[in-house]
């Protein structure tokens, strides 16, 4: 971690100087190793991690961190999506109170950090800070968030959405991919309530909480690219998302003759390849967005060596910062399907839709966290959010918002994620100094 | 079937009238209908019918084959391989036969006639003309072959290489892509003897076959959209095979910005649409090939909706009726795969190569067979044929091959084959009105 700078705005009078707090937060070092390890070992499938949503991988987390908080005398608490709040009580228990969190859940075969290090992040400002000998003004909440990966249940922020009452007619009947069951079913196991669920309960009133932050390691090599450990979130993008798309041709010969075709594969072959065409003239604008199909596959149970596909599946995730991109951009994909229908002499059933608004961060979270690196001279830069993240949930219901970014050399929702804890303990810093700026002493 | 016009060039002496031969193939229209409706009953598998080679399905169809080439007196006789010999005896027993046949198996959830439609046909050919009180000259052999789908083991050929001595080192563990089992199990389970084929026995000598026929529904509507019944063969393609190809690229968070990502599974959408531009070029050129990605996919274990694919996985069969076509075109394949991985930062790893010869028709016998049609005023069209047949491993062991392909509307491998049984017995006169010219009366 880099020692302090002087500071370039003064510094709230009654918080810690930088170099204090930069100290403190060095101290919980190995606090953040050990947690980091025992996360990986709850959540252990080579090659790498699968803390399974509402599984037994992300069960192991939430118990790893909620001992963890007990230790730093934090009050347990739980709701009926089986979130998990670790609160640090404040001097006016009546204030709103700020959550600092992410998410413990992981894709299967992940990475250790996508999640989890927002949530060791929360323990450790709020570890350093007590080092420090602060009372926070307000209650400081740690809160591990359930069910962010939207993979396993193809629904997104579960967990944070549960939290705020928000969560979308249907969910709790939408089956895990790899067991079948109900999402009910399973937050039941996890010791959740689905039926306060169901019937619309809201554990966080968005009135009793100043302020959401969330740490996450970066989900590109942007960071690496520019050579800075930290980024300072400028927004969450919003998406469209196709995740059950078919393309219906005709099973046929190997030997048919090509103007006799009517090949479902090579008709998502041509989608993928024309997607990515719009991509690159988007990228080549300097217009942000991403489009990602995860799922690419012809039939299991009917493809074959010498079978022309006449069935073909995919999946679509498409996202932008702006909402006019977005809705640009999903016209463009229509257009797409409409020339592939055409030319191909296939049907496109693109299946539910599902999709999220843009997120925007809270301006004065964004100079507030920006001011921190500054005092603490730890050098950023304003990113937009690669990814999708609970923080999005938040703003959806009004909370003021903020996240900070830790580079991280190899993506994420892979094994390979690389977070150094150098570069992790200075976006700790970040927040640490932010909500020492926040809470007071 | 239209009646017989006066033919052009004088008929065999010793042989009965195009017209008489036409009236006794329709007095076996019965027949025919019965034996398609016990064998799609042999492979009732909806969608469609499934005899699978060496497994339950294809079994009741030797069984009802054998059954019925014992109402007609045949000699029913099985080799190693366990394929089906049913022998009409001929004056001279000693001299080279001639075998009508084809194979009994079908893809998974394909149509009735694929294959099965040669094997009828013989059966009808033999019974029109001992309905005739033809003796023939030499003995006829219609022949129930097994295994030629390769679908089912990855391996082409395998009863027809196996009667006759050919099959490849290693086919014998080949394993069934549904069971897992080896061939060679699969094999014993239907009383054929893989010790005995593993020490290269080999049932067929091809100096003692005269000629083997083979009756096919064309695989591809050329015909008709040519408006003729029956077409004949001119050529089978040869091939080389990709059974198992794989792409390596990395597993990333659906964020990543598109200068950083290496998708398989886009990789694969390239190749894809390379080799079908590669196709539409041969095609404005008038040259025949084919290229079919069967298996297109990515990895059910590890897709889903946020993952960038860093695997795909596809075959490639490729084929064409010029060896040095073929050549050429594994030469771009492989400059595609190339371009692919420098584009786009990937690996492939083609897996193992499979390939087969172009398969030479007899001109003798593609001349007989198209004087035997004019002779009966059936419309025929010359036709290279879109698929691989048995016929193409009889040529390989040197003997005279040649086949009548027969309408059919919806292509083949899938279960809306649509051969009518008017233009099927079109396609078995011709067969018969052959036969009896070549072994007399």
């Amino acid at each position: 971690m880099t020692a302090a700078a002087p500071a370039t705005a003064p510094a709230p009078t009654l918080a810690p100087a930088a170099a204090t707090i930069a100290a403190a937060v060095e101290a919980e070092r190995g606090r953040a190793q050990a947690l980091f390890d025992r996360l990986k070992a709850d959540g252990e499938d080579p090659p790498g991690v699968s803390r399974d949503t509402y599984g037994p991988g992300e069960q192991r987390g939430h118990a790893t961190v909620a001992a963890e908080a007990a230790r730093l005398g934090l009050e347990i608490a739980r709701d009926p999506a089986a979130n998990l709040y670790a609160t640090w009580p404040g001097r006016d228990r009546a204030a709103p109170r700020i959550i600092l969190g992410s998410h413990l859940d992981s894709v299967p075969h992940g990475g250790n950090f996508d999640g989890a290090a927002g949530v060791v992040a929360g323990l450790v400002a709020v570890a350093a800070l007590q080092r420090l000998g602060c009372t926070p003004a307000c209650d400081v909440t740690v809160m591990g968030i359930r069910a962010e990966e939207s993979i396993w249940f193809q629904v997104s922020y579960i967990g944070s959405r549960g939290a705020l009452g928000a969560l979308p007619a249907g969910a709790l009947d939408a089956r895990r991919i790899d067991t079948g069951r109900r999402l009910a079913e399973h937050i039941a196991d996890c010791g959740g309530d689905p039926a306060a669920l169901a019937a619309g309960h809201r554990q966080l009133d968005p009135a009793t909480v100043a302020a959401y932050l969330e740490l996450h390691i970066e989900q590109a090599p942007s960071l690496v690219e520019a050579g800075v450990p930290v980024g300072i979130c400028t927004a969450i993008p919003g998406n469209f998302r196709y995740p059950d798309a078919t393309i219906r041709g005709t099973n046929d010969h190997v030997g048919l003759p090509r103007r006799f075709r009517h090949d479902a594969a090579l008709a998502g072959a041509d989608f993928a390849v024309g997607l990515d065409a719009i991509w690159a003239e988007h990228e080549a604008r300097g217009i942000a967005m991403a489009a990602t199909i995860g799922r690419f596959h012809t039939d299991p149970a009917q493809h074959g060596l010498t079978i022309v596909p006449g069935a073909f599946h995919f999946s679509l995730d498409a996202r932008a910062y702006d909402a006019a991109v977005l809705a640009a951009l999903e016209q463009a994909v229509l257009a797409l399907v409409a020339r592939i229908e055409r030319q191909r002499g296939v049907r496109f059933d693109l299946g539910p839709r599902a999709s999220a608004a843009v997120g925007p961060v809270d301006p004065g979270l964004r100079d507030g966290l920006a001011a921190a690196a500054a005092a603490l001279g730890v050098a950023t830069r304003d990113l937009g959010s690669p990814a999708s993240h609970d923080a999005a949930a938040f703003a959806a219901a009004g909370i003021p918002m903020g996240m900070v970014f830790v580079r991280n050399e190899n993506g994420s929702h892979n094994p390979l994620e690389a977070m150094t804890l150098d570069d992790f303990l200075s976006g700790a810093a970040v927040l640490t100094h932010w909500l020492a700026g926040a809470v007071g002493s």
